[in-house]
């Protein structure tokens, strides 16, 4: 993470809440300073960057922000320019739309607005992202790979991810998709890594100091490989089916966070009596 | 599993290979002492007995089974029948079908079909079941739940089950339909249960000494709730989400064991160095 990050992750498993109350969506505009946000909304990622830069314009208006501004940037010539850079660097809050997460990394990936982001997140921005958004957040990320089967070797396709999340690789949609199985596959590759994976409607905001807070209406599942004994994934032929032994794992919902320095659940509250000798 | 249990179970996860090699189904017929087997199918569970037996029968005899005699217990009155007490008490496999795992317990369970069939298990039959026919073995058995959502307290119904295989809880066509979910929501119920989820066409056999080997094409995937720190199970309002801190997690395929008693995957083949301090 590094001492110098003063900005905020908001890490969305997709499907976040537009109608109700949009507990996500709410803090996210809370957080980026309400009516007195700057907030850049990217498309990047979407196939259908006028629908979805609409819908979130109107719900972040709705939420309270002050300045709202959708950017179609669809090529790398659009993200090396000036006037978007000068944008990104006022903004308070920047929103990542979902999508291909490809599209993000190379249209982005590199470029001016890139090093852009980067920068308002180490002085204190909230750097938000749904579903393909919120995948790109890590250094590595996964770009493609079969839900709903065992995880096989060469099912999982990765790719360098933006690189705001350090240690960890970050997977969507992921009870919904049952997707256990490539996120399993992605800690066997290299075990130090943290495999989190978020559900629909459910978000982690990683705060300056490391400490990942959960909210939404579903849990986040924590895979830690660091006290892994074996995986075969070095070894495998193609299609033949993955080892992997001692996962430590933990499902958290709203109300839990996640340390990921120390790789520990915490919890808003101390259990009754769990320090209490006489209990 | 106590010290007189001299048989073996055969606990499939459903849609097992019944056109190529059939390996799960083969090793049935090989256990059951091949052609001087003698093999019951029990078409309890589905609503298409007349369908589902012919099959059976046609591929255990393709496999080389001796005698294949398919059941239709669809009644307790049947299933107190002695004429099926004493087929069972002469076999030496016995194979539950797929369907609904509640037909099975309902009509089987406390009949002398129940008592023969666990008889059958003590004295050396191997017994297998696919699907719900594998989802009755444990003590405890799941009914029904979501899959492919973020575990929920009101969304799992146990039940108990035939009782052949104690300490744990068996979940079927489990990476296939996303369903990790509600077998840790079956652990943070009591964290001293074993969660034992087997993919489609893949099974384990429990040994009398209580090891499991893993064979099929897919994965089982193993949840050790022994070290959870926390769990908020039984504080859940309905809706809420489940919280499950530091299970052990193992995804193990075709040439693994786990071994039932110590909790620890097993290897063919000792890894390389793992016992040698010069390595």
């Amino acid at each position: 993470m590094g001492n110098k990050v003063q900005g905020t992750l908001l890490i969305i498993g997709g499907a976040e809440d537009k109608q109700g109350e949009c507990e996500i969506l709410s803090r996210f505009i809370e957080l980026s300073g309400a009516e007195k946000s700057s907030i850049i909304v990217l498309t990047t990622a979407t196939q259908e960057p006028e629908r979805v830069g609409r819908e979130y314009f109107n719900i972040f208006k709705r939420l309270g922000a002050g300045n709202v501004e959708v950017l179609d940037v669809d090529s790398r010539r659009r993200a090396n320019h000036l006037y978007l850079v000068r944008l990104i660097d006022k903004a308070t809050g920047i929103f990542l739309s979902g999508g291909d997460q490809l599209r993000i990394t190379t249209i982005l990936g590199g470029t001016a607005a890139n090093e852009a982001l980067r920068k308002a997140y180490l002085r204190g921005a909230i750097i938000a992202g749904t579903s393909a958004g919120a995948s790109v957040m890590s250094n590595t990320m996964i770009v493609e790979g079969d839900s709903e089967e065992a995880p096989k070797l060469n099912t999982i396709k990765m790719a360098p991810g933006l690189g705001l999340l350090e240690e960890a690789v970050i997977d969507q949609h992921f009870a919904q998709r049952g997707r256990i199985g490539r996120l399993l596959s992605v800690v066997a590759h290299n075990p130090y890594i943290m495999g989190i994976g978020i559900d629909e409607d459910t978000a982690v905001l990683v705060h300056p100091d490391a400490r990942l807070e959960i909210i939404g209406s579903q849990t986040v599942t924590f895979l830690d490989g660091r006290r892994v004994l074996y995986t075969n994934v070095s070894e495998l032929s193609p299609g033949q089916a993955l080892a992997i032994e001692n996962v430590i794992l933990h499902v958290l919902p709203k109300g839990f966070g996640f340390d990921l320095i120390r790789r520990t659940p915490l919890r808003e509250e101390p259990v009754k009596g769990e320090n209490n000798e006489n209990y």
